[in-house]
């Protein structure tokens, strides 16, 4: 067994320690570890030990090891996706990425839950659209969500978004020129195993969820929307 | 070695299926899970995997094993924290736990970073005040803050924290009887070996990062702070 301080495995203090050397600026975007012998002999550790502390950090995308050439960390550049009243998410992101796609990937007509009814102030067991979607920008996968509507209100959403590609003209298809965020709620949890494959993440990679209600002018919910972004890749700016 | 799908072993499929049944409230807090020969059963599984699994979810803190009697689901009530222009921390969190404190662990002066000084509207070197905190909800710790200010606006910032406890009294004593949050920026990733002790986190634990700037009613900014919020313990809401 590896000696443990506070509770803490020997490995585990090893990859904090140079994460901390990343996020403090000592090590930059590119820039390549000490060798394992070094950051054995840092640590006073064996070079298994430090393995497994740099294991840790490639699967959590923080360094990449090169065959033959080092271990280096990563260059990461987080997009920032505003939170606003009115932010719409092409806006939002604009600036940040040369493209930016989003994918329908299904739809189905279903019963709400509670949590999908509350939150669109519909009766439990009321039929609700619900389709599935992912936003990509330049190749990476940045967000896998899932949206529940009113079936009574928007019984074709699916399909127009399908056309119009658009959350917005959708919405103005339906009469709808203009709608706001009424609330997000924002939590992190480990990434499931769907969006472990949807998002190309590692397991026990971090998924940042939102959970969002948006309301027409009238203040009416008019969708409920669970999103999760990967935590490397994202943050959101309120 | 187990079986795999999609590259996810199979004790992570099974942990991310019995977290999705207490998500999606098919088993609720304080229900004991099935017996790990049923669960065996069920994820045709051998119990040595179904134990890797579990173990991997009492690690999170999702379910508790106890002695003799079972599994059970834990019960986690998050607390919400509304991020808003004019959040209190005390009034923000009012209602939702019956004692709230907030402990000043320690402070110093240091010079500023290039991200303290921008935040601050500072140059990169100017001195800082830099105070080290923690917030405690029912006995549980809900959040640890760095949080910087401008050494020569507010020189003796710490002591007069340490005897008013409120920084709301403390910018008041400076003359800023108001104040407002610019932004925030929010982000989440594996707790470090410091939160794991201060926060008392199992390894593996997830914070939600905060950013936030905080200006007087000129608009000039007064603090920078970084929280650091259990994200099994704690949401924020816009």
């Amino acid at each position: 067994m590896h000696s443990v301080a506070g509770g803490v495995a020997l490995w585990r203090q090893i990859a904090d320690a140079i994460r901390l050397d990343i996020v403090g600026g000592k090590l930059a975007n590119g820039d390549r570890l000490p060798t394992e012998a070094l950051l054995a002999q840092r640590f006073s550790a064996n070079r298994h030990t430090v393995r497994r502390a740099l294991a840790v950090l490639a699967e959590e995308g923080v360094v990449v090891a090169e065959q033959g050439r080092g271990t280096f960390v990563r260059s990461i550049r987080r997009l920032s996706y505003p939170i606003g009243k009115r932010t719409r998410f092409r806006e939002g992101l604009k600036g940040q990425a040369a493209s930016l796609t989003s994918v329908s990937i299904s739809d189905r007509i279903e019963n709400a839950t509670a949590r999908v009814a509350v939150a669109l102030g519909l009766k439990p067991g009321a039929k609700v659209v619900r389709t599935e979607g992912m936003s990509v920008a330049d190749g990476v996968p940045i967000s896998r969500s899932t949206t529940w509507l009113s079936y009574r209100r928007f019984p074709d959403f699916a399909s127009r978004i399908n056309q119009m590609g658009s959350t917005t003209l959708v919405f103005g298809s339906y009469g709808i020129t203009d709608y706001s965020r009424a609330s997000t709620r924002i939590s992190a949890r480990h990434a499931d195993v769907e969006e472990i494959q949807s998002l190309t993440l590692a397991p026990g990679a971090i998924v940042l969820v939102s959970e969002a209600v948006d309301v027409d002018p009238e203040g009416e919910a008019i969708s409920y929307a669970l999103s999760r972004f990967p935590a490397e890749r994202m943050e959101l700016v309120v």
